[in-house]
């Protein structure tokens, strides 16, 4: 067992504090990671405040992590000491179900095992990111390209992902209308992605204040939904909508906006029940979707996707015992666009 | 102007009475059908008691229509006197917007022109087949094959067409497990047109009751939503699952018997909104999505594959004295599996 350095939260009410935590010893397959950035996903915070569930104390969240590989295990035959790698959102799962199989790893049928809050396969709970080193099995450590700045890096582990993985299901690029709602850690991706692929993309953000920011990062529309005529000038307008307000929204309002067989996909996840009119659905044959991360092997196609198209998020690095305020200004949305953590100022 | 012999609702609250309406004198683009049966939709009901709006009354509904062409106007192409034919949900759209010149035209951005309760190109309500005589632009008339028995072919102009829509569109079909929820009217024609595609159906109904009518018809199996097992034995197994239920239903719960990818089509129209929780829709990468009757392209295939394949819907026929009967018997959902209208009981 290896001792490390870790912010955790003591309950679901305290701030976070330093602490240490236990890595189990290197298996075969297991790759060591010294952790360099990790970056501050909303879902942190909604998981330490217990608005998910229920969570086991103290928890050390964190799903946007890279670092360096220090050690790996004597089978592993992916990843060397010295790589530069990253790990999100997932560190297992089951390999056995349809969706496994399929190489849909994050749909497992059996719950996928989350990088923290999870129970690991030793009967342990998984611990994230915010620490100076993790042990990861390697078939779930991606490489990250050396163009990307390395800080940059650890958003794309989820927040690069969780947008890029619904924009290519359902066929963002040329000629298609995406809108994205919420330009925050998760829209702000979505909008460089989408636009990186092509598609026509239109921020719908509750007012104009970030509009400048929004235009830069590729939009090429930007609306206030504050305004009800943005409704109306939008009805039946888009192919595709990514929701990344993890709050209860006017759906019905914002279905209205899709064109024939459009898509409104959530990405965004409030623990409440959304309302939704099905005559709303009816019109132009709309579908409400969901989508959850992206498998290992997406992963690594969206890694190389922002390397080769010079995409990274826009980053605010800060120091471990930064960590409370920066939640405090992520529940106030006043970050541009991610918090990233320095692990040093942990060792 | 032609006065033709009709049923109709005075009210909202009154029972449907005899009575005459009007019908356009012929323009050169349309058809005069003499009416020989109707079908009873539960929209019909819907619309004449105001649950989905307010209505002009005296209303004469009924969009399940097929009858004897006995007239065409001067530039009539595609129909002759005598020709056996049908007029599903709607008798005009704008065929301007997109949707329309994509041959789309139920989804017309205007909004189609329903064949009852909707404001006609001269300004009148549109009255439905609960009459004698019924003129449609003859764009909007279908050819109803001779094999297919004329009493039943009424229902397959919306029963039919709003479930084979949807299952051709998500792509029912060997390979495909579909679940259809309810084996009423739209239900038992989305059973044997599933079948008939080479799906794997399922029907979820609420208790055993019709579980032989629901084999004889077609479904390889039949489950009660009433025990809680369903919903675990079934979890994570529907390629597509057709809901025909207008009322309000455990959503989640449905939704979490899609696998991978799967999508939950609405064609039943509750008007309340239905809650959802999203970390519903994460699981599996799920859709919720709503479909409305059919293009007349569409509805064409759907009537010629239904010859096709000797597919009809199972009716009970009735003469015109007796709809405010078969009314109270369809919300008690006492009809297997929709009434018909002898229309020679009104001439």
């Amino acid at each position: 067992m290896l001792t490390v350095n870790a912010y955790a939260a003591p309950s679901a009410t305290e701030p976070l504090i330093r602490t240490t935590i236990q890595r189990r010893d290197l298996g075969p397959k297991d790759v060591l990671i010294e952790i360099a950035y990790a970056g501050i996903c909303h879902s942190d915070i909604h998981t330490v405040r217990g608005d998910w569930g229920p969570q086991q104390y103290p928890l050390t969240v964190g799903h946007e992590i890279v670092g360096f590989v220090t050690e790996v295990g004597s089978e592993v035959a992916g990843h060397e000491v010295g790589d530069r790698v990253g790990v999100g959102c997932m560190v297992n799962s089951c390999r056995e179900c349809v969706n496994c199989l399929a190489g849909q790893e994050q749909y497992c049928l059996k719950g996928n095992t989350g990088t923290y809050g999870s129970v690991d396969r030793d009967g342990t709970i998984t611990q994230g990111g915010y620490s100076t080193h993790v042990v990861v099995d390697e078939d779930f450590v991606l490489r990250v390209p050396e163009n990307i700045p390395f800080e940059a890096a650890a958003p794309l582990l989820c927040a690069g992902i969780t947008t890029y993985s619904p924009l290519a299901h359902w066929n963002a690029g040329p000629g298609k209308k995406v809108a994205v709602v919420g330009l925050g850690g998760l829209g702000h991706m979505a909008v460089k992605i989408a636009h990186a692929m092509g598609a026509e993309v239109t921020v719908l953000s509750q007012t104009l204040s970030k509009k400048d920011d929004g235009l830069r990062l590729g939009a090429d529309h930007y609306f206030a939904t504050s305004d009800p005529a943005t409704f109306e000038q939008l009805a039946n307008n888009f192919d595709l909508i990514i929701n990344t307000v993890s709050a209860v929204i006017d759906l019905d309002a914002y279905l209205s906006l899709l064109a024939l067989d459009g898509t409104l996909v959530n990405v965004g996840a409030p623990p409440e029940a959304l309302p939704i009119h099905v005559f709303t659905l009816f019109g132009n044959r709309r579908s409400f979707a969901g989508s959850g991360i992206g498998s290992i092997g997406e992963t690594q196609e969206m890694l190389d996707f922002c390397a080769e198209h010079g995409i990274a998020p826009e980053t605010e690095l800060i120091g471990a015992d930064d960590i409370n305020a920066a939640y405090e200004r992520v529940l106030a949305s006043d970050v541009r666009y991610r918090f990233v953590i320095d692990i040093t100022t942990l060792r």
